[in-house]
């Protein structure tokens, strides 16, 4: 079994690091190879992701990214901006499912901005469609008017197939947790909302009767994240709300630097991992970052494309006692450096 | 000076009236006339919006909106939903800059979701596009494809000039404030997004150098919304966004029930005004919804259009006072009816 670690720009490095100790300690069997990708990439060859690493990360079983960008790419070319390289992997790679689990571990109820008893016992899982939608819709672009102004446009699209292959996804996972989803969408001001609806009820009664199925308009729905986050097991959505109601939901859950996602395809295709983190310029190289959401993110990895669901609640039970524990970075209102979370985690591995 | 109330659906009509009584107490010189909007307007009249009534609309100083939609007009044809009728209003009165305040009185700072002293002191103004974008480009639709599948499309768009008016009233608004302006959008993915930045950063440039303009990824803009709201003073951000985002702020303010807003469009013209909440139908028609959005809408349309920013103040101070005196509706977690509240209201002002 082969990870492609991809540790790209600002403390992506560090917390990568972590990743690689805590992998060759639980799984050495598995190979572990890095490659170059990011700011990084653009500086080295001049493109954010080289058509070398594309092929190994197509030929891999996962692909964890560590962090992408940073202000020193600020006025590259846009097609050649570290985040181009992100979006073009996910293209790619054709891993339309991207999981955001917003959890609250029980130690760190208190880290949030939302009161203890708003978060505690928190467990969501956003599925977010990661490879469509406004992100890649054509036509798009900025044209000079006749009268010397700019009119700057995008286009949301959605088909049939690429809402049911996501509502799938979600549909399947709230079986094995509390069989409730909401799909989110502005069905009131948008005809791709419209369809969007429109196919999940469809599916879920075609195929999944059996889960409570709730529609929530996204604007409803950033708001519930606040009000009562508990209310949610499975939200399903699409890329952009996905990213905006994704980056709301994380701060129930203590710190960013906590929260890992997945990114799923077709069956048997390699999936690809990251922390829901940016690359952090201002304390990238000081050793700080917190690498839990790197180590949860391989953990998802172990789960969701190595089969060792085993491994990974080994990995996901010692990451809650180092937090039991008192183990906190500086995000977390503590003082630990990435290397001494790291130890803290491999020392409840045994 | 004439006020048009279009009380609309649900608990509109309930709210409204409480308006109607602040109204005659404090400003018996404005002319209230009432009309029907929405859901209601829908059922008598086949349409959401009569001719008529934009042009009352169009032909008053200022127009308040209850509440509008409900389950019950869930399958009328979509292009005359309640809804439908709202964004009519809105285009046909040219208001593209909404109003959106997030602010948390001293003695609701418990009753938000967020700890007290995450919220303490909130004072946001969201600027929110309110005529353009996602909302109205061309071309949308649903359409089905050769194979059978359809594909449900909408255009992002903005221009020039769209975007600079209304980043102008941020920037003017801010210099009254706090004099800091975020402006929010996804230039990282979106084209749209990349020509909002350079509008709103050219215009400042030339005419707004004193204010401290900062730019914020939409998705980071909504984690730090619940992260650390009191770092915003007056947030700028297009149609789509600025309801996402409006509607996680809320949540730092207690309830939706407290949360009023304006559009504004060209100076002279009217200004439609509105609770940020919606047509509550769960507790429509049972006389216990909190009145007080409404009001300080009301509040709004006294500062805004009618030029009467001290008998706004007065009205704020009143609303103000009530709450320091305890004043709860039940979404306050309080047992006062929405008459009390408005007596409250009108004991303050005196
Ligand atoms: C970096 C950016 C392109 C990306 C996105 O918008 O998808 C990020 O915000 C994310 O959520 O993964
Ligand atoms: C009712 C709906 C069309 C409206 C919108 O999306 O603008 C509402 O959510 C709002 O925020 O005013």
């Amino acid at each position: 079994p082969k990870l492609l670690l991809l540790p790209g720009d600002g403390i992506g490095p560090e917390v990568c690091a972590e990743v690689r100790r805590v992998a060759a300690a639980l799984t050495p069997d598995i190979e572990v190879t890095e490659a170059i990708y990011g700011g990084a990439s653009y500086d080295a060859h001049g493109t954010p992701l080289t058509d070398e690493v594309l092929a190994m990360a197509l030929s891999a079983d996962a692909v964890l990214l560590g962090a992408v960008g940073g202000p020193q790419w600020a006025n590259a070319p846009r097609a050649l901006r570290p985040e181009a390289g992100l979006l073009k992997l996910r293209v790619e790679m054709g891993v339309f499912a991207n999981l955001r689990p917003a959890l609250c571990f029980d130690a760190l109820a208190d880290a949030s901005s939302l009161k203890r008893e708003v978060v505690a016992g928190l467990d969501i899982m956003i599925v977010r469609e990661l490879t469509g939608g406004v992100y890649f819709g054509q036509p798009r672009g900025i044209e000079t008017l006749p009268d010397g102004q700019k009119r700057g446009f995008d286009t949301q699209v959605y088909t049939t197939s690429e809402i049911e292959r996501v509502a799938r996804v979600a549909f399947e996972l709230a079986r094995g947790r509390r069989n409730h989803v909401t799909s989110a969408e502005k069905s009131n001001v948008m005809e791709s909302g419209v369809l969007w609806r429109e196919v999940v009820t469809e599916l879920h009664a075609r195929d999944y009767a059996d889960v409570t199925l709730e529609h929530m308009l996204a604007d409803n729905a950033a708001m519930q994240l606040v009000r009562r986050p508990t209310q949610f097991d499975v939200l399903v959505t699409d890329n952009l709300f996905g990213d905006i109601l994704s980056d709301a939901a994380s701060q129930a859950t203590g710190s960013l630097g906590m929260l890992p996602s997945a990114a799923l395809g077709i069956k048997g295709k390699p999936g690809l991992y990251e922390p829901i983190h940016g690359s952090a310029p201002d304390i990238a190289g000081k050793g700080v970052a917190n690498p839990l959401a790197a180590i949860l993110s391989f953990e998802m990895a172990l789960r969701w494309s190595f089969g060792r669901g085993d491994i990974a609640d080994r990995l996901f039970a010692a990451v809650t006692r180092a937090l039991d524990g008192g183990a906190r970075t500086g995000d977390l209102g503590g003082t630990m450096t990435t290397v001494a979370m790291g130890n803290a985690v491999l020392a409840e591995l045994g």
